[in-house]
């Protein structure tokens, strides 16, 4: 049993601290909105009375965060973590930040006697209200080592990829990956259809070869039927779009198809789909193409 | 038991032809190189004489050949497939060409009393030589069942996918798809190994979840190890881009994606990468970034 | 004064025919529509019974057709140009065709005894009108020698810029630049009207800096105000891209910039604009951000 | 005569503040470079003891820096030029820095009683030298009237443009523009030359019809001869693709060649070009082809 406290009780957070809690640790929740703290006390948790009260006894520290300032600030300013918990915590930040933030927290906490892993998430609300995220994770071997037992209630793939840092570099590999591989589909379906070839039998063709994918697999048939509902928001994807840029930034590499489809995602954005699953993409891809449906 | 005329034996038809041979049928193949149309005999086929011979008595006959114009030479010249093919011969072009080529053969065989699919494949050539390729079947209903105990001989997936030129659309779509996903992962391994993460572990990671697809499950080893023997060479991977493009063209739709990857393979391609596998892709995206290895 | 076959009589062949009779050439036009030679005639030219008698007694031929193939049907078909012509007679391609177009033409000229140029025009059909197009042409210096004098009534700008498709080339990479330029104007537009600038303000400080182009200058007033008539139409210029990108091929080089812009010009044509002006492609980079106008 | 604080005093900075020195005005310099100070006195400034000296008794205060964060924390932090500044001081940031920068800084110089403007230049070292740069300037219109004679002396083409951010925001469309019409120009030339057509010839041309840029007048003859000595550097550029690509999040629009744009400059600083003229995009874009140059 541990001491958690746990800030970030949104959509993500809130399932993840309740499973903790759920599993027996001790979580003293923080977050701005009431009512999600108390849901989290509905599952077993405890309110912090403000984010002091959330680090001073804990054992081990997480974040769940909406962008990289955020976490900054909850974990770098005046009374945010680092200077609030003891010598010797573990923090974990789960936010999907860049890896720069991830790599500050890192240095930071070294200064501070604090142990500092990030691990971001990737699975969705669903991944999380049942316990089956991946989590990709970076820092010491053996602060992970510590930090698998929590991990292990949280996700059912749990990878140590690294130093401070690693684990929000991977998860930007992947997020450019799944968007381009949208993208890409999305292509494929509006040449299908728009050659007179039904879309259904088209993508089936493509999902048994080597066009194959986890996208193809899981989405193709909601792709068809033109229904968006998340899964994951276009707004989080266009977020973790200029995540992958700014760590193609500061890894100083050059990402072509990176930089389009960012533009594609945020095209999406533009075009009032925030809030639709991210294989809405292929809306915009339509819309180029003079395709849109009503 | 069929009479198939059998023309274009490289390293696809070659193959292909030999199967069918093996298979029971009498197979008459022509190719300009003798060196192949001996290959077929050893199979059990027999040489023709020149393509009026392969054509003469065949109930179907098959081509294998490199690209458009090569197909609209042999099938549609003055001396041609549909010139020299009886009345209700089937005639299935297995190429990779522009879909409005398809439909140009499947019109003049209209014309001409004989009976036309476009039926190209993936797979290359180790598909081609086990008898394992997907083969993607544009024609009539009625042709393709007639023509489905050859593809079975041939392959172990077969879809008829729609009317004339669905085949070649599929196959566009498909190539599209296959060459943006390595162009992804590439980018992705990039990144990963030029922030100082273990691409193997990072390119596993990404395998597990929604980033998945078949090039990673089949070449993200290779890819890691910068191992790039054929497969499926970047110079056809390029010659099919160009179908995808026209085929965009063609259906009056815009692809920028498309366009980017087409551009990518091309640049392979200039890079003198040609006769390596299209997953050399790779090498394109490290040159860009200025991560040239030796 | 030359005897001249002029094969071509659209809206910008009828005027360029009209302009070398009005300066004192004896001109026989061939065209399909009987309207567009009646109008050669009212100029002072005389229509052809077919094509063989507009090439029979011509000193000089010039083709002024929509596309490589119609060009290739023309020039090199079995009753065409090169079939017709006398020996030492000059032939003139002076449509927009692909480079390799226009060295097959070279080559099956020089084997018929036919001096070849390539020479496509900019300028539009008021440059048509006005005898003030600008002129690119490959081919023999002597044979653009003896041409000058022809192409002086024609254009205002004549450049010989190589050996056989050097016209084409640089008529290629005019087209890329100009199509690209307009992109980056109109993304430059959307980007400070989205902001809260005035376009024209914003547009009128960039026309007079690095970012300045003849774009800017011609057409800023115009894309401020949403006004497309054209001009150069989307059609003509999505069929230019498709020639960039084939002589981009045949030079075995990869040009992303290019790709991007053609899919981007192919959207223009998509949605309903392909006989805009091609600053119309604004409309596309407005669409995109979900910034349309009724 | 004005009482001016300058901050920065870099290869900008330092030749614009000796340039209000010369003209009259008492400018108090501020730089953590001894020897920049010692410039500044050269020309007939004073050296601050600190930030709080220089802006003290100020009527206007002038930052030029290198990014948005440098400014944000010169002129927002505990100790900065809002905080030290009388009310009804002018505060002038001339850095190129992020649109929502400069807004920042406008709403917190309202809060303070301090006038801002964001009022980013083009034209490099040698306009900043001579006193010849492009000014864009953000703001209220009174501010700018009261600016305008230090603007006289700095550059020669001054524009008041819109609202606080409407200065950078033009700077961004600009600079967007212009990597994009070098990148242009790159492929353009890489064409031609791989086509066999002279360079020079080729791109004479295009300058001379609707192709024409400033880029083309001032840069072919450099480019044609490889040579890539700054002018404006590729590093730079890359920060100012980053804050257009910003300034694209902030409007929520999406800019797929600015996406682009920004990738091939950034593959210029990845291979080592960082501190080449901008106009060394070419260098990518030969590269690409395989076409680099020892």
């Amino acid at each position: 049993m541990k001491n958690i406290g746990f800030i970030g009780l949104g959509v993500m957070g809130g399932p993840m601290a309740a499973n903790l809690a759920r599993a027996g640790h001790s979580v003293v929740g923080h977050d701005l909105g009431a009512e999600r703290v108390e849901r989290l006390v509905a599952a077993g948790g405890r309110g912090a009375a403000d984010l002091a009260d959330a680090v001073a006894g804990a054992d081990v520290v997480i974040t769940m965060l909406p962008d990289s300032p955020d976490v900054e600030a909850v974990a770098l300013g005046p009374d945010g973590v680092l200077r609030q918990a003891r010598r010797g915590t573990l923090y974990i930040d789960m936010s999907t930040v860049r890896p720069e933030t991830a790599r500050r927290l890192a240095r930071a906490g070294a200064a501070a006697g604090v142990r500092v892993l990030d691990a971001p998430v990737s699975g969705g609300e669903p991944g999380a209200v049942e316990g089956r995220l991946s989590i990709m994770v970076g820092g010491e071997k053996a602060d992970f080592a510590a930090a698998a037992p929590l991990f292990e209630v949280l996700g059912t793939t749990v990878a140590h990829v690294g130093p401070a840092g690693a684990g929000q570099t991977v998860k930007a590999a992947n997020q450019l990956v799944v968007g381009g591989v949208y993208a890409l589909v999305a292509e494929a379906l509006v040449l299908l259809e728009a050659s007179g070839v039904d879309g259904r039998t088209g993508l089936d063709v493509l999902a048994g070869g080597l066009a194959g994918s986890r996208v193809l697999d899981l989405k193709r048939a909601s792709m068809v039927n033109r229904e968006f509902t998340p899964g994951f928001r276009i707004d989080l994807h266009h977020k973790d779009m200029g995540i992958a840029l700014a760590a193609a930034r500061e890894a100083d590499v050059a990402l072509p198809m990176t930089g389009l489809v960012a533009q594609l995602i945020a095209a999406a954005r533009s075009q009032g789909h925030g809030s639709l699953d991210h294989s809405a993409l292929l809306k915009v891809v339509e819309n180029i193409s003079g395709k849109d449906r009503a």
